[in-house]
């Protein structure tokens, strides 16, 4: 399906997305659109060493997700997966609270290897997504270290201690974006950000920890804007609860209600359009236009048709300021 | 059995090992004797980094051949191992040449996880064969990097690139050992030759490429041949050829005839004794005294009894010392 049939010269989707949610839409978005038009920026804050290998935890679920790799059940990691080498650590007396299967690690020491030699995240990341034919691009939402650390009642906890090692049990207080300041949107990125974009989509992720720190690299703000094409976000909320990961406990644990309206609020300023599920149609949130859809995304005609959804709200608001 | 049942106080047996052959020998050696009566000084210029990891050849394949763990066909690695980790990195297009198992990696991983936080291989690996309860000591023979380099009609290569990519096909002029002048013997092992040591075995293993380093680690002879202790070798050929890998290939192409009597020459001047498989029975090398057995070692009862012959020799040789 094309964007916009009407459109000569067709320019690209920008995708902002973190883990599994973000990567459902954003596969459906690549099934919708023609070859190479969309462009994710994926969230890099949940990257950390470990074992001395870099993994960058949201990236993988893209290239999994968007290559056909990715673990149906799971949601992360590889299909057909082994678990060898974790059972072989535990043997020998090493970590295991972060699982790394037997395909996956190929990922992580070839990237860690790359990163050694030099390679920036953007190349790395550019190469196997080229190798993996996904006909789509994946880029870092920065180059440069970025590390989430959640400030909770367990103390102050490196983003995959406390999402995987202490399964986000602690209660969030605060959120902080480790080496923030010194990010830089990437060349390539900001070349891409600075041609033609038709639409911008918020993906179905978790605000503070996934979208949140995209949005926190300096520029990427400003970048994004200056494409001056329509920002369409949609809510991960879905009846006041997220569908997998966090989103919802933080929300209350951070004194605010778990709903898409409080979502909305966050994005106010930023976002032109919002979409909401179905269920939450009853809200109306202040200052921003909503538009509801069936957004939970079990099978992949539900990522395709949201995808849709997605498109066309952003070409109505496109028409629309278009006529403003 | 007890090396020596009339010793009030016994003292280490020292023996000296590559990979596969000498693994056997040390296998033999760790059953036969007393626990913890056995250190084995391996090889570490077979040792390289590869795909970022810190690869010890000989050293896994002793921590794998004493703890059960080796694949009994292959020689090399870990038994019931599976290989998805390398399958995956053919499909990123990373390099295979050079095979991995899947529950192989932990040990590399951890390996070079330690190493990077900066402790020394002797510590790693003393700590592994405690965490495997080999009953036994294994040190490198040195914690700094030596790498072993042949020329060849083909150039210059790194070990592994001619003993794995190659598979040992380039005819090999000269052998060098790359660093081996900055080696030192670690703390921990000089502490071991210092104490009481009742025989030194050098195992069967390749002269070159296997025992040659470790004898051309500076002080190591001298800490050897300061122990007073009998220093017996078994030859790794039988009927001029070796049991497996290039050694007798390797004497051919350096100009020398693949018998154990020019194995015995090599040792000459540092080995007391060898031990020469009967088929060799006939040979009689000048100024080496030679005891012949069946060297070939099929079986468990092989590798033992292959063990008493030597530490039985080393003994006649002692008390013969002792008169002398």
């Amino acid at each position: 399906m094309s964007f916009d049939h009407a459109s000569s010269s067709l320019g690209r989707v920008v995708a902002l997305s973190g883990g599994i949610g973000g990567a459902k839409l954003a596969l459906g978005l690549r099934n919708v659109l023609e070859p190479n038009r969309l462009a994710i920026i994926a969230n890099t804050g949940d990257d950390f060493e470990h074992l001395g290998l870099h993994i960058s935890p949201d990236i993988d679920t893209l290239l999994y997700t968007l290559s056909g790799m990715s673990d149906p059940e799971r949601g992360w990691g590889r299909a057909n997966e082994t678990w060898n080498f974790m059972a072989a650590m535990a043997e020998l007396g090493g970590e295991t609270w972060f699982r790394l299967g037997d395909r996956d690690l190929a990922m992580h020491i070839e990237r860690t290897r790359k990163l050694r030699a030099g390679d920036s995240l953007t190349a790395v990341t550019a190469e196997t997504a080229a190798r993996l034919n996904l006909g789509c691009e994946v880029f870092p939402m920065t180059d440069t270290p970025v590390r989430t650390f959640v400030t909770t009642d367990e103390g102050r906890l490196a983003f995959q201690d406390y999402f995987v090692r202490r399964q986000c049990r602690p209660a969030v207080t605060d959120i902080s974006f480790e080496g923030i300041e010194e990010a830089i949107v990437g060349e390539r990125l900001a070349e891409v950000l600075r041609g033609e974009v038709d639409a911008i989509v918020v993906c179905p992720s978790n605000p503070f920890i996934s979208i949140e720190p995209i949005l926190a690299v300096p520029r990427m703000r400003e970048l994004l804007r200056a494409t001056g094409a329509p920002i369409v976000a949609v809510s991960p909320i879905i009846g006041r609860d997220s569908v997998k990961g966090p989103t919802a406990k933080m929300f209350r644990e951070m004194g605010l209600e778990s709903t898409s309206s409080e979502v909305a609020k966050r994005y106010s300023g930023f976002v032109d359009l919002m979409i909401f599920d179905a269920s939450d149609a009853m809200e109306r949130p202040k200052d921003m236009p909503v538009i509801t859809s069936h957004t939970f995304m079990a099978s992949l005609e539900d990522r395709e048709q949201l995808a849709r959804v997605v498109l066309n709200a952003a070409r109505a608001s496109k028409d629309r300021m278009a006529y403003d």
